[in-house]
């Protein structure tokens, strides 16, 4: 199965995030076998990310974005477990500091790259400037921009700027990778119980989760507007199915395999100076 | 005299470098006169960073490059010493370290951008990605980019991005004056030779520079099309003439005080919720 052909939202389409069915699982019903399946790409990824860093030439971008309880911190557990730390970072972004809000909003993102040969993974992202402060524009007064644009212009200005961000990113070396995790109203309501009903979870729980998830709405509609204005050629949004966490994993690590192996990760021919060097040195502990 | 607009770089003009005067001084022949003049100039700076920096809305992003000797160090320490620095940042970038190798070029520069209400000057800057490695392309291997374009298709790319990203900037708050120190070769001998005369200047003095000397055509080339490709509207280039350090003093602090005043910088009306906080205050201070 193609799950990056499969979940890719299409550049410029105008298709509702509704069109994308949060429960899929590929015609995979079988949990046990995906624990297999995962199991396999977890290692084959292990191996792909090893290639990146013995490389440096380049790094990736994956960036997790989601509506609450959609299972981005578990994602992040449970895909990128077998992976090498040294070779991956990972940063979550909350609300903005003070120090924060008094730079441009890609600032604190830029910051937190990945070095060449590293994954970064960025667990929340500047695109919450085009998604929170869409659903919340009095949050927008905080950033104290002068001249600020308003409604329609100002998300058009953002979502060329963040295009072109990426844009040099990818040519110099970072490629991007964004992944929604997307699950139906539902399921957050289940998942919003457990957290109520289960002490060990309860801990997850913020008051203010009920807010925004009154705000349901709204969200899917800014959402479909990133996934249509954003999704480019370049650095493609996949909309992942995250009602069942044991395909959204192996959805996840199947396709950031995939975009590891599609990068040139293999070794360079050595130059004239390097053969030299390397026929010395290998002269030298020959002896 | 409107230095703005004298020593303005004109965008997409195809002038050689040789076209500005490093020796001109505007008419203005009495040393004396010119340093009356630029204590004017810094008490009317001092004045607009007050102003820059109550508002916290804008920020200003200072960039200095020029060839060895040109006087930057001392135009920054001259130019800048009235102003607050408190709301003055310096950052000088030297060649790369194995950390900023191993991020995009802009990395570093976006880390040491100036918050709102400050003046951040950057000492060297991005620019050297498009004129120290043009004249020694043999640096970019360095970079370990992949796939990294050559010839004038990579400096073509190069520029975009520097104008995108600028073009950014100032959308987001940032404005961007960029000053070129502009000597000429036989003041730079003289320099160097003083230099080498005089023991508590010798300290300034590397082999390496008379290196870069040799290749002070291909500099002039390099830094023609740098403004040719990057004096945009919302980014300037100005070609400073730096034969006279007085006289560069003067132009480059006349130009930042006309920027900042050019800002929006007047006290934003209060708010409704304001007002009445305001006048909640002031009743409980009159008890």
């Amino acid at each position: 199965m193609n799950y990056r052909k499969r979940f890719r939202a299409a550049p410029g389409s105008r298709a509702a995030l509704d069109r994308f069915d949060p429960g899929d699982t590929a015609g995979l019903g079988d949990k046990r076998k995906a624990e297999r399946l995962l199991a396999h790409g977890i290692e084959r990824l292990a191996r792909e990310q090893d290639r990146l860093y013995a490389q440096k030439t380049w790094a990736v971008l994956v960036i997790l974005q989601a509506l609450d309880a959609a299972g981005k911190d578990s994602t992040i557990e449970h895909v990128m477990s077998g992976v090498n730390p040294q070779g991956c970072q990972v940063f979550s972004f909350k609300a903005p500091s003070e120090e924060e809000l008094g730079h441009d909003y890609l600032w604190r993102s830029v910051r937190a790259l990945p070095e060449r040969g590293r994954i970064g993974i960025h667990n929340r992202s500047y695109y919450e400037e085009v998604i929170v402060t869409r659903v919340h524009p009095e949050l927008l007064s905080r950033e104290r921009v002068p001249n600020l644009k308003s409604g329609r212009a100002l998300w058009r200005q953002r979502f060329r700027e963040i295009n072109q961000f990426e844009r040099y990113l990818v040519d110099n070396g970072i490629a991007v990778v964004k992944f929604f995790l997307h699950i139906s109203k539902e399921e957050q309501r289940r998942r919003f119980l457990d957290r109520l009903d289960e002490p060990e979870k309860f801990w997850k729980f913020k008051p203010a989760d009920l807010i925004e998830r009154a705000r349901w709405d709204d969200y899917q509609t800014a959402y479909t507007q990133v996934f249509r204005h954003t999704s480019t050629p370049w650095a493609p949004w996949f909309v992942v199915p995250a009602n069942h966490k044991w395909f959204t994993r192996l959805v996840v690590a199947d396709i950031l395999c995939d975009t590891l192996a599609g990068l040139d990760l293999e070794p360079r021919a050595l130059t004239k100076q390097e053969r030299r060097e390397r026929d010395k040195a290998r002269a030298a502990l020959r002896v």
